[in-house]
């Protein structure tokens, strides 16, 4: 067998890669963002067992952490083993059983996406459609469940593909009142933005770690409320993936039970559970207060050179800025002299915006002074390497007025 | 808003934990194992873009890694961003369609685990039964195909809950001759003992990191042959999972369209590239000896203090030894001690074997002369801190006789 097996090898002529060795990245797109350096050291402490006591204690604490940066009480608020899209099946195929009448507000991928997960679950759905970049009224939400009587309504807070953000004051009481639930999608928002689950009346949200949290991708928090929670309780069919069951993975969860289910990513959870820690030293007023001022900072600069905003100014993320491409600049030629050239990572357009909108990242730890002024700096090198006709110097200059002025 | 969200925090009395300092285990459980410092610090470099051309070649870097771990050729060979239990949902839900009929091993947790995903995948599943810790033969296999011509068979290569091996050598012959895909969990094998998944016409395959890759977990490496995704590109239904449905996956994966799926866990990639380096550097005939020369160590120490396995001698899994806990000795009481007092991790028996057997690992980096000699000194300490009788130093003396005369 150790002689059949080592001919294989050779006879491949397989060459080893090298250790890979990742440049230094800008992130500015997206996400994921920045990362602080205590949470890769984080990442890299010693591997514990799934049920070591060490491991319970920190699962406890992140809990009571998450809890406390999506502003609820709920008992069920742990970070699922997937990345966000992972926490976006979780909430829909464990709310959802055959049959059941979802509607979704569609604007954007994300919305698209929950649309697909919900009819895979077997929904029903109806999905109220906008364009890419505009969000729902209230009228139009109360209007889709008085035609669809659904007992899931489906809404992304944050519009990843898009840039903007969905009101959500006063749509609890619209689905309530129809006897559904709201499910959230808050990937792009959590810890970037006003997202208080339980003042919102959010029965069930998603998340993930590498956008506001700075932490690397790999986990999904959850929250479900009490009414999500008796929806679970009162299946009576088991929830499709077994994988995501969240009776199966609370059972783990839970102090009182610990029952084995999968063996969660270890190191990832140490990683979540120091991001977590930072969110909560800096304190979420001034962690969203921080994003809209950088925010205000990278608008001042772009505008001032000539570049727009994709989205109204009453809806756009502070977190997440849509602009549209200038004419005659070629968007893959800008970009990849702004990752090569600099090191700047930033988002192209998703869907119909692709080559229409660059998405430009200030997602938590990204969201520094530092990185706005380099950012505006560097596009400004590259926007000229194009021809593209600006006063020279303005966008920088734009964000300084603003940064010494601004408080 | 900010003065209402402090108030919260502060009704709260929220405290922020401390940062996390995981104490230093010896991981010989189950898996996670014991993981070499470079794969930690690997995990702990700079966080990337899931697009970035960096990213893109070391995803095509992993994917010959990967298949050269599992000595294959298949085209559709790459890390599923989950845990293992996600590798085995991915293939069940890719591979079979609602009503589907499907033969599944059962003779341990994981057996019965890929029953009930499949069952959850709407499959018609017809399980065969073993006492835990026996295998399947050829013709109860063969009888079982007959008996309910499935379109799919499922087995559990290593039982991780049993430690013990399924045969597999002649029954890709027979479920290919009824027209069948055979599926395998080689979940706590890969990389630890042979599963040459061409040579032993397996048509999908799932794994784990945590286990002989000696990768933390959080990825689970799955193949598919040719006659799978012939099946998957030949489905009517959509794949009930988003997350793990492999059509769009691969799209991701594969160097002609890198169509974004999900965010992958980016720095979860970068360890597994460099455990993986690490595998093939040793190669995979001189990892396989390894594991068995240092399981015979074990063996030969325990029992010399009177320790039996539970697993018949042809059938047991040289990466996790599955002891008799001896009579008279408390379970939880041992496990305990060996954890507080020397930090060593092993695993408590699952299902109907809990608190009737150990589950000792010595998996990838685990597998060393020095833990397989500090583990048996330890275990004389606990087991006579309990009692038990045996001539002391003679668990110690036996190992170290094989090594000074094995070779």
């Amino acid at each position: 067998m150790a002689t059949e097996l080592a001919q294989t090898i050779a006879a491949d002529n397989f060459l080893i890669p090298e250790s890979a060795q990742p440049p230094r990245r800008l992130l500015m797109g997206p996400g994921p963002s920045e990362t602080h350096p205590g949470v890769l050291a984080a990442l890299a402490r010693p591997t514990v067992g799934h049920l070591d006591p060490f491991f319970l204690q920190l699962m406890n604490e992140l809990q009571e952490m998450l809890r406390q940066v999506f502003q609820t009480r709920n008992r069920l608020t742990l970070a699922v083993s997937g990345t966000g899209s992972a926490g976006m099946e979780t909430c829909l195929v464990n709310l959802i059983s055959p049959g059941d009448r979802v509607v979704v507000g569609v604007n954007g991928v994300f919305g698209g996406r929950m649309r697909e997960v919900a009819q895979r679950a077997g929904a029903n759905v109806l999905a109220i459609e906008r364009p890419f970049g505009e969000v729902f009224s209230l009228e139009e939400i109360e209007q889709a469940i008085k035609s669809h009587s659904p007992k899931l309504v489906g809404l992304v807070h944050a519009e990843t593909s898009t840039g903007a953000m969905q009101p959500l004051e006063g749509v609890a009481d619209l689905v309530h009142n129809a006897g559904a639930l709201l499910v959230v999608d808050c990937v792009t928002s959590l810890a970037g933005c006003p997202i208080p689950i339980d003042a919102w009346g959010i029965d069930a949200a998603y998340s993930g770690t590498q956008k506001c949290i700075s932490c690397p991708p790999g986990l999904a928090p959850v929250t479900f409320g009490p009414r999500a929670e008796e929806v679970l309780r009162s299946r009576t069919t088991p929830v499709q993936s077994w994988y995501l069951d969240l009776g199966l993975v609370s059972n783990y969860w839970a102090e009182t039970s610990r029952a084995y289910h999968h063996t969660a990513p270890i190191n990832m959870n140490y990683a979540l559970h120091e991001a977590l820690r930072l969110v909560l030293q800096e304190g979420l007023p001034a962690r969203f207060a921080r994003h809209r001022y950088h925010h205000s900072a990278l608008r001042a600069g772009l505008e001032a050179i000539g570049i727009q905003f994709a989205v109204a100014a009453a809806h756009r993320l502070p977190m997440l800025n849509a602009v549209l491409i200038p004419d005659g600049v070629d968007d893959v030629a800008f970009r990849g002299r702004l990752l090569r050239d600099f090191g700047i990572e930033i988002g192209a357009g998703l869907g119909p915006l692709k080559g229409r909108t660059w998405r430009i990242g200030l997602m938590g730890e990204t969201a520094q002074a530092s990185h706005v002024l380099l950012f505006l700096a560097a596009v400004e090198n590259c926007l000229a390497a194009q021809g593209y006709r600006f006063t020279p110097g303005a966008g920088v200059a734009a964000a300084n007025e603003f940064y010494t002025t601004a408080r």
